[in-house]
């Protein structure tokens, strides 16, 4: 470790956002303008994107109390952006831009919000910058909703949208229990996690044993068996009255096809690019006949800031500061973890991994996380998560809704002649 | 007004659920254990199924604390049916059966806790009580989330889901606008509302302004015009970099067909039973090529208590409160209403109305609460709406989630030999 030399900082947001990466940028932020170490702070506007194009906010003239709220704040406040970066062989220009624009705006240090594409881009960053004769200290923030980052124990972001699914399934499911005998029996709730299991399986947090709801999870992990999942709803609707579904639009059948790709056509003979969520009410339907209900959550679940986890808004925070405070003690291509160091009671710390061991990387649920019959969690995976959707941290309200906070976002001066053509 | 005789109660909820209408179960039921004129209080397990059947729960044998719990408490506790009694010229029998019930069980004051269709039976149950000899209390407890009951400055269930749509629209529309610069631009959001706008008018409490989102608002009493709706569409998107949408899903067209109708087929060639939001989203797709994302709320909405309002909440108790001191005083055949005397500051009173004149009839979003173009809200539609979703009533947690309550369900001992077919 060596002392870095004084500079002004890069923040940016990266890919899908969450309840609590603003939570994350304001730890970066509040910590970054105190230091002594760092100048000026810089936010790229959408992301990656704001530095290609030399678009930046000048973070410095926003207040305070601005900067404080971002931590009860979701989405992207800088905005953030669905870009990534091309290889260095195929691109090298991109890579080159951005250094141009550092060197222009004597960025020195390099903070990147995001997933595993994101931690891949900061590993090339801080690579390249020692080659093109621009060191520059590059630091990732983590921050995925999919909780599929390796080598930390979470990922800022999916405490809140897990305590969101537990806590939907479980008020839905009373509403479907409530009305069984004369309505509605089966009840499917659609969530996200394309490629890891993980938020649905947060929905089992909802119930515990086979009576209680969610009474069936689709794991993308668990290759869909139609024959056994539609007798397991009957099952649940002989025995229990009643069924509720969670599954992953990840769900997809032994030959990784998903199931949300079902061959629907729209009227004009399109595919129906629909969610898995009613795609699966009209199996159960078409083999069964029971009253149905779907829900389809999307952008509801990653943005539900009104009911986030508190230990999910701390550790965004502590990532964003810890990310700062190795900057500045010269740590570079690396990435602040979350350590756990019990579970009951619930004990974390920050940690450190190499941007290189995270980069494009993916954390799948391991196969003790779920239930024998592969239709639920098991205990080892309730015991990981309990904590993680612990506490409650409510925005403040003005008029009924959550007064979140707007940055003014004043661009920075630009220094460069030429444009960047994206 | 006469002093009726000391005899038991019965209360059950009807129809779709809410997130209060436990809160009214709690209103009735303490006050009603607390009257020198009700000796038990029973509950029908499963609305009016349960009077039907013979199949009562003993209220009294609910602890003091579990009553408490169920003002923090979604969906309906004692289940609710949807089960619409027979015309008394269709069912005679029907009717005879539940004075049967009411007589068996020393049951002289009905609570019904409805919608439009549970006014009406609680009407025919007041006046044929009398010609069959049993005369019987019957008091209605207003609950729709669909705010469409008449002579009612709103509905309890109302306030709350109209948070929820509002918080969840101001969240997603976050989301969509921090990453639209180079991902979603068009974000699709289906709530409730069949036959009234109320809900969909609540997604306009997010944004203020034709600049700020919801951009468009589709109601189900404005016939949908796709030119129009497409044109609008695009000048968001090349306006403000996207667009958000609120649709009810009770959204028409002009000869009064569902857009959710649209004619999508699934793979065997069926009609899709699909919601309104992803054909709507469709819609766009077709037109402009926008890459978006759609949301489907569905049973979240009603039951989100997480996210209650707590004006509702009160209202919701309330009215509970009311029917019971109401029918002690022997008025019967009334439903207590919500009566608005300010709106700035927000202040409301109980009254009641004959349950003739709010039976089977509906209240739509009247003109004057559309906005001009008929894609959002005016600022009368706000006044309206704003104190209905006003404080928070958040619910106990443990572990992270919300703890509702549970009842005993200890059933009456039955009287009657005879079984009854529903």
């Amino acid at each position: 470790m060596k002392k870095t030399p004084r500079g002004n900082a890069f923040y940016a947001q990266s890919g899908g956002v969450s309840a609590v990466i603003n939570a994350s940028a304001a730890g970066v932020i509040e910590t970054a303008l105190r230091s002594k170490h760092i100048g000026k702070v810089y936010a790229g506007r959408d992301g990656i994107v704001g530095a290609l194009t030399e678009d930046l906010i000048d973070v410095s003239r926003e207040s305070a109390a601005t900067i404080r709220a971002l931590k009860h704040t979701p989405a992207g406040a800088f905005g953030s952006a669905r870009f990534k970066l091309k290889s260095i062989e195929q691109n090298r220009a991109e890579y080159q831009r951005l250094i141009d624009v550092f060197r222009a705006h004597d960025i020195r240090y390099f903070f990147y919000n995001g997933g595993n594409d994101s931690m891949d881009t900061a590993l090339k960053v801080s690579q390249l910058g020692a080659s093109l004769g621009y060191p520059i200290v590059c630091v990732g923030v983590p921050k995925t909703v999919d909780n599929d980052l390796p080598h930390t124990d979470c990922c800022p972001g999916f405490g809140s949208v897990a305590k969101y699914v537990a806590v939907s399934t479980r008020e839905a499911a009373l509403d479907v229990a409530s009305m069984a005998r004369t309505s509605t029996k089966v009840f499917v709730f659609e969530v996200m996690g394309r490629h890891a299991g993980w938020i649905a399986a947060a929905g089992g947090l909802a119930g515990r044993g086979l009576d209680e709801p969610p009474h069936v999870i689709l794991f993308p992990e668990v290759p869909f068996d139609g024959r056994r999942f539609l007798d397991r709803v009957k099952q649940c609707v002989t025995d229990f009255g009643y069924c509720v579904i969670v599954v992953s639009e990840g769900a997809a059948y032994e030959d990784g096809k998903f199931l949300a790709d079902a061959g629907t056509r729209d009227a004009f003979g399109h595919t129906q690019l629909g969610g898995v969520g009613p795609v699966v009410a009209n199996m159960v339907r078409e083999a069964h006949g029971y009253k149905y209900h779907w829900a389809v959550a999307d952008y509801l679940q990653r943005s539900a800031r009104h009911i986030a986890s508190k230990v999910d808004v701390e550790q965004a925070y502590a990532v964003g500061k810890a990310a700062v405070e190795l900057a500045v003690k010269g740590v570079n291509a690396v990435m602040p973890t979350i350590v756990r160091k019990s579970s009951k009671p619930y004990r974390w710390v920050i940690g450190h991994t190499p941007l290189a061991e995270v980069a494009n990387k993916e954390r799948k649920l391991p196969p003790d996380y779920l239930r024998a019959d592969g239709f639920g969690i098991s205990e080892a995976c309730r015991r990981y998560l309990e904590p993680l959707v612990a506490g409650e941290a409510y925005p403040p309200y003005r008029n009924g809704l959550p007064d979140y906070a707007r940055i003014r976002g004043v661009p920075v001066p630009r220094k460069l002649k030429d444009e960047f053509k994206l």
